[in-house]
């Protein structure tokens, strides 16, 4: 930490600074420059409280040198996490991970006959909602447990991963007892209580960067699930606010190399949230694999003029095994791969 | 509802767009304009799903001209919703209210003796954290329950309301049997679960803009509450992020007026989040009132370096006294007055 | 400015990093912490380039100290800029001064009659556009040189003083020749041959701040100005850009203390941009002014709905008469006044 | 445009807007709906003036409907512009196009050996500042003339096109003398006279995007080139500014399918100002070129951390090198290829 004094601060409000930090049992190291004087603080153990350092007269600013996430940071663990799902599906190693499906999951049929779809074309993990975070109150919310059993219906027949999302902490309990993994939505970035207990679920967590969350505060949101003893987060990239609106939401591909610079944890990009337009999905998500992302989260619905939400975002089927072809090729750019493909699974007795 | 064609879009494909407007039950008028044509729909209750019109062939764009909130709107009852506490103390009148307090509660005769405090210079509305909402999970997250039974034991003392934030729905139960308002903090504002159970709580809540909703998803997040059967919602303008550094948030003091203008919902300013820096707070409090806000809510600490959260934008006692003349005089531009101060308790067997 | 060490940096990387540092002709000194070392650059005269630093191997980022402007600061001119126009207006002193006036000089008589009819509602200074940007290029884009001499007149005949936007600049030196303060606009904050050649003109410049400028980069456009000779530089915050469009603009007014803080220059605020809505220009008004800004820009128009631009922005004098009413009891609360009516000028001969 | 009156407008508000806009000679079409009415005005001609409709008693909002740039749309010339250079450069086909050079031009010794590198490694265009705009006036403002000279003289040594700045009317004259590419920076995105000037340069234009510009803002600015007869202008995507600030600016890739849809103009993607960082650089340059950017600017230099400006964010030239292999892969994905490299230039009389 940096205590900047005023261009005309007097040896003795220097002294005051000095004092002040040694009495809160750090130690202080005067810089001076040619136009001030700063105050350096020894010893941080990211504890210090900087109020009392700005309020002393005399001083300009205080600027922190040590970031707040500890347990995320790729200087506390340098080496890559890497989940490994119980279908074989790993994310955060090399090969790019798929996960598909529809925004909410509408019924039995309808989202096991899309996840047969979605596995033959290579995805190994289905999205679709349960509980569903609406802007308006008076708009569809989801079929909460139900959709549940649909998707753990789903994976019984297709093999594929389930990831849905968790409104509140009752809900992350219900989640983990039928889902792979826990999603936290944009929305409650920053619900800790909805974190933690997602850490204590013992189920991976995705957990998607808020409306306009800075990168430092995206980590601290992961360090909450981390802080509960569970290290298997997996971030996720999906827009952030702007002034701009030709697009829902404006998708910074470069938090995926900041992320990965900063931190261990895989982040992987939804692009359907990204831009909310089917036309541009396809080809940010292709932009995001050429940027690094360990995997996409795309919306694909059998018939999206008849999605009960998000149907404007969401691709048509085949539009997704497009997609999948040319990143294909673009993560080869890379050295990387697609993850292998589910085999169909056998029914049994056959 | 509009539905906007592309400038070469053919008889047939006009045709198409009314065909499924009337298909989905409501009337089409098409608008033949010098660079293109677009048709308009008839009827819309608010529940019609854009997307099955912005993919037909030869659309441009849908623009929706019905707003989603509906409760909340001035068009739905034209009065100020106005809130009278159990004090007597008056929100959303012609009285300017005052909230005041600690950013956190930090023990009982802290609590107690700030209360007494601000109680004497005017303020009728006591604020202070027992559940703290931090962005780093090794921060101080508050006293809990305890913090909420020194809030309580101030209104006794002093005869203040309490107003106390809530972080999730249990929570939210917790806080109504201690508190006279239930405060919703900003990166709460679209928690939905807890949204209905305050709205469930039978107190009033105070909900606060979230980081970087727009005044739709603002006034969206009340309609949450509302639509449980509780409209005594007090909205809070406290800043939004933006690209600038120089206040900790970007207070948006013209919210106030453009709310008051859709709505019917009392609406009051956090000068403290807004700006973050003591020095700044005066100033905006003065202009949020000349604004037209109906309250203001202010961080206040006896002794704000040793503050253990927000030390930095808590004024010192002596500061609000002022700010309390000067916005007197301002009030009275607008014809406004302050809220009459609450008389001293009398000690029970005096 | 202060070099910041990823937290395994080894001491060779250090040593480089002192060494780097002398070798530049400055001096070094390490401050070691609980996380990781910082090396503090002693002696900055503001033109170290932080590249040679950045790029060295242990690096983990570069923290600037020292700010870049220079005349601006209030470092280094500690009282307040005073400005006395030839009318007698002082701007940065402690009268409110209002400038008032349509978007764009629309004719000689509509300008004249306007002029009147403000001077004798206490605006000393008359505003009107006669080189007009517009986002669009099929746009009325103004008089011109008629419109400068229009300006010219309506200044002979009430007292007024004479604001108006120069576009580049050959432009710049034809508006100092009719009007009495030159005027950047947003678009133009960092056109830096306009703010060039505005600093030789000889008269005070107006400068508005740009679209999406930060304080640092709004008072680093006034250095330019301030560089070629002329510390008569008027601030003013007209709004900035972001996610929310219930406004135009999003009005800043927090940089009107922040400015005053950092700044020795006088800033104004111009809620007619600011807000873009009639509805919500009189209370962003009145805010201004509790916030501490030295004067208002205020459009106002005879009709404002056939104005030729920004008719939805322009006040109805009678507003404009009202407004004065209000902030003439606001200032009293911060110890300010009005400017001075000017007196009304004696026809010549009579 | 689409004029929305309040739900409880009355009769004769709504006949007084459609008499309104009859009186201003267009058709007028009210829609009843369920909760309002709205009047739909036909046969806009891109010249109603809402802001008189805006004032009419009852009326909620006026929404437009026709955009109002007009050249630069697709619907105005539906096949994309192809811009071919003299030494074949083709910018807009399906070939992608790599600008690359230093930020300023620092010697001729040092820009004919960057060309030199650059060409050989596959570049066809040359960038280099001769004429800089800098956020500080103290900081170094490019060589001027001598620079345009030494990028003519390293274009005669390579077979290079030159792209360089120009920042106000006169300067873009001499740039058009010495440069084949006149580029217009993102602080003069909205310069008006010097897009004129540029348009009448009779060379191609490279326009970068604003700060904060939006898509509608940027077309229009390329608007104003093109309506003085110049429809060579190449669209050129930097990044925009945001809340967050983990990079210099936030790359918004979407806003290159976006722009291919609305118009026929091409646009490349500059990702070292999109990032200002070096290691960002090359991830997000694959990205634009994934999300089907016709184009990129790189700044690379011999030796970035003595590079006079901007050496954070510049490549070293074996970066660059790297990066070329790399997008010549992802460019196969969307069937484009590379342009073909230039063959180096024989010496005259060899």
């Amino acid at each position: 930490m940096l205590v900047v004094m005023r261009h005309n601060a007097t040896e003795e409000q220097i002294s005051a600074v000095v004092d002040t930090i040694e009495d809160m049992g750090y130690g202080a190291r005067p810089i001076p420059g040619g136009q001030r004087t700063a105050v350096g603080l020894i010893g941080n153990d990211g504890g210090v409280d900087s109020a009392r350092l700005e309020v002393l007269s005399g001083v300009l600013e205080v600027i922190p040198v040590t970031h707040a996430y500890k347990q995320v940071s790729r200087e506390w663990k340098e080496d890559d996490t890497v989940i490994t799902l119980p279908n074989g599906t790993v994310v955060g190693g090399s090969d790019l991970v798929l996960m598909a499906g529809p925004c909410a999951v509408e019924g039995e049929a309808a989202i096991v006959d899309i996840a047969h779809v979605l596995r033959d074309m290579g995805a190994t993990i289905l999205r679709g909602g349960a509980f569903k975070p609406r802007t308006s109150p008076y708009s569809f919310q989801g079929l909460g447990l139900e959709g549940l059993k649909y998707l753990a219906r789903a994976r019984e027949e297709t093999g594929m991963m389930v990831v849905t999302e968790a409104l509140d902490p009752d809900g992350a309990d219900l989640v983990a007892e039928y889902a792979d993994v826990i999603q936290i939505g944009a929305r409650n970035m920053q619900n800790y209580p909805l974190l933690r207990r997602a850490g204590r679920s013992g189920k991976p967590v995705l957990l998607k960067r808020g409306m306009s969350a800075t990168i430092e505060e995206f980590l601290l949101a992961a360090e909450y699930i981390i802080a509960e003893g569970n290290d298997e987060v997996i971030l996720c990239e999906r827009g952030v606010r702007s002034f701009a609106k030709h697009t829902r939401n404006l998708l910074d591909l470069a938090a995926i190399p900041v992320v990965q610079s900063l931190s261990h944890l895989p982040i992987i990009a939804d692009p359907s949230h990204g831009t909310g337009l089917r036309s541009k999905v396809i080809p940010m998500a292709r932009a995001a694999v050429a940027a690094g992302a360990h995997g996409l989260m795309i919306e694909v619905h059998a018939d999206p003029p008849q999605a009960m939400s998000d149907g404007a975002q969401s691709l048509y089927p085949q539009q997704f095994a497009e997609l999948m072809e040319q990143i294909r090729v673009i993560a080869k750019a890379i050295d990387r791969d697609l993850t292998p493909p589910l085999r169909p699974t056998v029914p049994a007795g056959s």
